[in-house]
């Protein structure tokens, strides 16, 4: 595996290799670093689908509010090395922030609709930030397929939405969230906890169970169902719920407040939870489908 | 040179030729067709320096504000077939709206800084639909090069930026304006003036002719060559002066009002004009060095 600087020797790398594979493609796993076994899930995918697989590492900057977490981001560039090599990547680009931002960006690419809502309302400019680093790595990849976690399940409608009025030459591959033994959706921003904090953090896997199974019973509305998941979150004492939203998928509407069997088979929804546990904020979903149950599951 | 509609068979055919040729160049020049001399004279560069041009032809309603000439906008798609074939383009992509926007954009690429003057004050919202259909083209046809007329030098100046910024992998190619013989920049948007109006129209090309040459004189100031060029334009009674700037090139900026002689050699302004002839507005422009006198046209 080749760890790459700069954008110039990045392309450099890829035009060769496109030279030397006319008929290959790329696969690309955009991330901010701090790797865990979620983002190796998503880079060994792309190790088996593409003859060449490139990782970037990258937190940028333009996806921070000003009282986020942008310098107390975990940062680990020895063991992204390990994870990215040992599942599979070829190229890992790890850029510096002048190298990505020489200036000032005077050009945003912004997503309506699907940005206000969620991690949006709570992140104000947070996916204007996220839709603009992403057009600048699609760029400079320029990959076949493009990666991506569900569990940023917002970040991903967003990002197809994106590709889809841009027509990016891109596929993007929407990826299984990687969960701890107990439930718990790996993140980067984990290693936050404390020992009493972590133990508490699984209230969100386990809201979102519950959510999944009571979305079947008779009669339940996507406002019970909210109200459900708030009511749960409380068992939590150190939860401080920021958002448990129901709503449609991948559209991100607030759906009509009547049973989720009344409506037609197959409409999909997602049971969407933010929750902070003192400065660190954690977010997890559950994608839910009506019609016959083995169906309901994403 | 093929006619083609659709997104899918345009990528299908550049894919094709990129097959058979994996050495050469791809050459774009889009446009909002009615095409003139201007146009045709960046198809001949194109196909010079290209081995394979791709003209666009495609009204944006995106760039139009709501009162403004989308709907009488001049088409002749007959006429910019045959333009198109006999400057040199071998793939003609003329799409309808319903290819371009399926469903309206959530999406927008925005462009700050530039975009709140000139043309940018006159037509808000504007940019940002050249912005957005720009990077849908380029997604589409993914050039090497694309090639634009410097008449309209703030697009030039707001597309650059763009591609800088958004790290497209492509190269613009700005080129020089094409004139009447009397001087006046072609356009689309000539054919809507009347004779008198079409003669008076002049003025514009003969206001920056005396911009140029007191730009030279010693002691000469950027507010006194905008008063100068407010002035001259009077001398047509149907001209409506929308704006007359002079700004720093590429950067738009307005510059010290201190004498042109005392800035850097090789300082760079625009100096830019907007004029309504009725409904119609023209647009027009010069670019200005300090330096040497040789060096003092574009």
């Amino acid at each position: 595996m080749q760890i790459i600087e700069t954008i110039a020797e990045l392309r450099a790398r890829i035009a060769d290799w496109r030279r030397e594979n006319p008929d290959g493609t790329v696969g690309f796993v955009p991330t901010m670093g701090y790797l865990h076994e979620g983002h190796a899930s998503l880079i060994r995918r792309s190790a088996v689908e593409n003859g060449l697989t490139i990782v970037s590492v990258f937190v940028n900057p333009l996806q921070f509010g000003p009282n986020e977490d942008f310098e107390r981001y975990p940062r680990d560039p020895g063991r992204d090395r390990q994870v990215s090599e040992a599942a599979g990547a070829d190229l890992l680009f790890m850029p510096s922030v002048a190298e990505m931002y020489p200036r000032p960006t005077a050009t945003r690419v912004m997503i309506a609709d699907l940005t206000d809502r969620l991690c949006g309302a709570s992140r104000p400019g947070h996916f204007d930030g996220v839709g603009t680093v992403v057009s600048k790595l699609f760029h400079i990849v320029m990959p076949d397929k493009a990666y991506f976690g569900l569990k940023d399940a917002q970040q991903v409608a967003v990002i197809e939405r994106m590709v889809e009025d841009l027509n990016f030459p891109v596929r993007i591959v929407p990826c299984e969230t990687v969960r701890e033994p107990d439930g718990l959706a790996l993140s980067s921003r984990n290693v936050y906890l404390n020992a009493e904090e972590r133990r508490q953090a699984v209230v969100l896997y386990e809201t979102l169970k519950m959510a999944e199974e009571k979305f079947f019973e008779p009669g339940m509305t996507p406002g019970e169902l909210k109200a459900a998941m708030h009511a749960h979150l409380k068992r939590a004492p150190l939860a401080e719920t920021d958002y448990a939203e129901v709503l449609t998928w991948p559209h991100l509407e607030s759906p009509a407040d009547i049973p989720f069997v009344q409506m037609p088979p197959g409409s999909r929804f997602i049971a969407a939870l933010a929750v902070k546990f003192g400065r660190t904020r954690l977010i997890d979903n559950r994608l839910l489908a009506t019609g016959p149950a083995p169906a309901g599951k994403e």
